[in-house]
């Protein structure tokens, strides 16, 4: 409403727009949630009441934008929305698309809080936030390939993580010890060690754990191989 | 920790990064917050509640990053925070300063609600979120002008706002009538229907509503003449 | 191989890179052509020798770069070469590729002049330069339209500038009565006004007039239908 | 004029702007001009003429832009146009400003050859071209800073091309030799061997070699030393 001869500083405002017809992803991601889950005690290396309150928040944010996203990925404390590449949400505009899902999934977060951690009300001193980019893919090759990356990120950090705490937790070795002993295997080894060290098959883990956390359009979520299924889940889409 | 052969898709990602040597204003503003405000019952056309809350997040908000922010201002359900020419904060790139902002805004107004509107608990349907931008302003000059713009436009929306709401709570106008009543008018001649028509002296309304909040960054809040007091708030920046 | 404590002003470029996987333009584009071709006395409405001055610099442009460039088109003062959606050139620098291209295509124009027009020696104080802008295209479909968009506007330019001088070059109108008379003229009119009333059959005008000319990375030159062609144009690419 | 339904692929551009109140440098760079003065014989280090070309073309951008450029300094084979940050050319716009100086300066650079190089004409397989890119600078300190920085790198270049070069040409040593002989050495050193082994005194080489040169807004051509002057070149600029 208000014009005054100081509106020209809206000038100095860039409107980035994201380019036409190419596949949009929002991730978001827990600003220093290591210190976050230290204070909060959250259980290593995956506390499942943390990881279905980051599901919770997302269906929530992808049921909001519903005619605009396509699926949703989580693991850990980053969760990555992919919205169809026609569109045309808020203009395609950088600013407006990052800080709006970022918001309301941080709002989502501290709302549904204490239905995840009842006996840990949040305190005002060690919030949760987090960051979020946008970035365009153009064709469907390297948006499926994007996810694939995620997916594997999830299988190899879970895998370490899940070793590395068994042969402290269980084992009673100090976290050096842990680090020098993975140091350069790989996966196969770490299945073995976890199984002849600690008694423990991997594939029995937790399918949340192993896949993490696929949200479609309607709200499902699902535990599942992404790569084996990614050709269904962009099925109808260019 | 991962290393695919589906890495590629990082270079994908473009990182903005603001100019070096420029303020950095971060402006985040409430998304469809006048549905919001209807829904939670604010009082029109200020509700005190509503705005120690924007206070309460943003004061949290400067004093997390009070290395880094000169002073916070704000108005109904935006905040301005202005961050120094030579701040280093997350290398000065965009979509880092502007998502945590917003993240960690989100964070505390969800937190600090029930302090604010003991009575209204948040229904998970109707949540707030805020969207949020970067800009750069290149000089001192322009960046006092940046703030003197929005000062004048909280003088000039909460005088518009106060009659209007006068003359349709007071004097039993609809707010098309009143729509009309002011429509083309100038800011003595709102002064003076409202102080003819309704009884009120503009001057005696509170300092919050007529001059917006101030944060500085050892987290006071004041309620002064923005633009009077410009030169001293910038006072040791060049 | 200089360090000196200037060094950190290098930190104020910003390098932009265009998209990963998306077929580039890059367009030329005359500046004040118009005074330009006025000077120098080129015919209206085409100029064979201007043309063929514009193909020869372009196709030498073409060859320079022939393992990055799919083809090229241009008509009249402008010129759009497409570069392939997986070059490299240049690591996909925004700022190099645009300048390269144009001062290449410069350097080509100046160099070549004398060759069309032997009679014309350029002036010092009059001469030819281009501006450039690089555009990004996600997949085959939008960069066909690319080239569809450009070939319609030959077209239709062509047309009219066809008619509108020959109203005034045979028919002894002024140029405001032959703006007046085809203001508003569909395509079937225009062709109609040329017959009846300047006695000449829009297709026998030559086809580089027409159709503008299309260079491929061989280095032909064609006067083609470039939206029949355009699938075999594109074929091999993704 | 044309207006088809392929008219959508213009909302692909992306017209980045520079930010307002900030001073521009467009600075230009030649394309592998060691490549080039080879081909063309440019004499080691320094070739006078082709120094004399470059200033000739800076001189007339320069001109064609006198009310936005506050000044030029070039050195080698690049140049520096320093603009107004008040100047709305272009409206600020990237890539209008980038490729119109280079290509305006590309048009001087072979339109001017042959008066610098009359027995060497231009062949087509063999031209030059130049790249361009835009910097914005926020404030007096900064631009200042820019151009020292340009400055000594051409005292640092040339003082080690010029001993490099009298090692080679007139002692006798290989490149190879000279390099090693140089390595490490600091200015005075370097100094020192020109002046011992060469008998040259540095001091007496031409001014234009030693502190590049600098254009005025009146078209001048100065040989000075940029840094001592440099309070009074940006005398009236903020």
């Amino acid at each position: 409403m208000a014009k005054s001869r100081f509106e020209y500083v809206r000038d100095f405002e860039q409107r980035d727009v994201l380019l036409p017809e190419t596949y949009i992803v929002v991730r978001i991601d827990g600003k220093k949630f290591h210190a976050f889950s230290n204070y909060y005690g959250f259980e290593k290396p995956n506390d499942t009441r943390a990881l279905k309150l980051m599901n919770a928040c997302a269906k929530n944010v992808v049921l909001h934008y519903r005619s605009e996203v396509i699926l949703a990925y989580g693991e850990s404390d980053e969760y990555s929305f992919i919205l169809r590449s026609d569109t045309t949400l808020y203009n395609r505009r950088v600013d407006k698309i990052s800080s709006l899902f970022v918001s309301l999934f941080t709002s989502q977060y501290v709302t549904l809080w204490l239905k995840f951690f009842p006996d840990h009300p949040l305190d005002v001193k060690h919030l949760p936030f987090f960051d979020s980019r946008c970035v365009s893919y153009p064709n469907l090759k390297c948006i499926k390939d994007y996810l694939s990356w995620r997916f594997v990120d999830t299988h190899i950090n879970n895998l370490y993580n899940t070793v590395f705490w068994q042969l402290v937790q269980k084992c009673g070795l100090t976290t050096r010890e842990a680090e020098n002993k993975l140091s350069g295997t790989v996966s196969s080894e770490k299945q073995e060690i976890l199984f002849s060290e600690c008694g423990i098959n991997y594939n029995n883990e937790p399918e949340m754990f192993k896949k993490g956390s696929l949200i479609t359009r309607k709200g499902d979520i699902l535990h599942i191989d992404v790569i084996k299924k990614i050709d269904e889940l962009f099925e109808g889409y260019k």
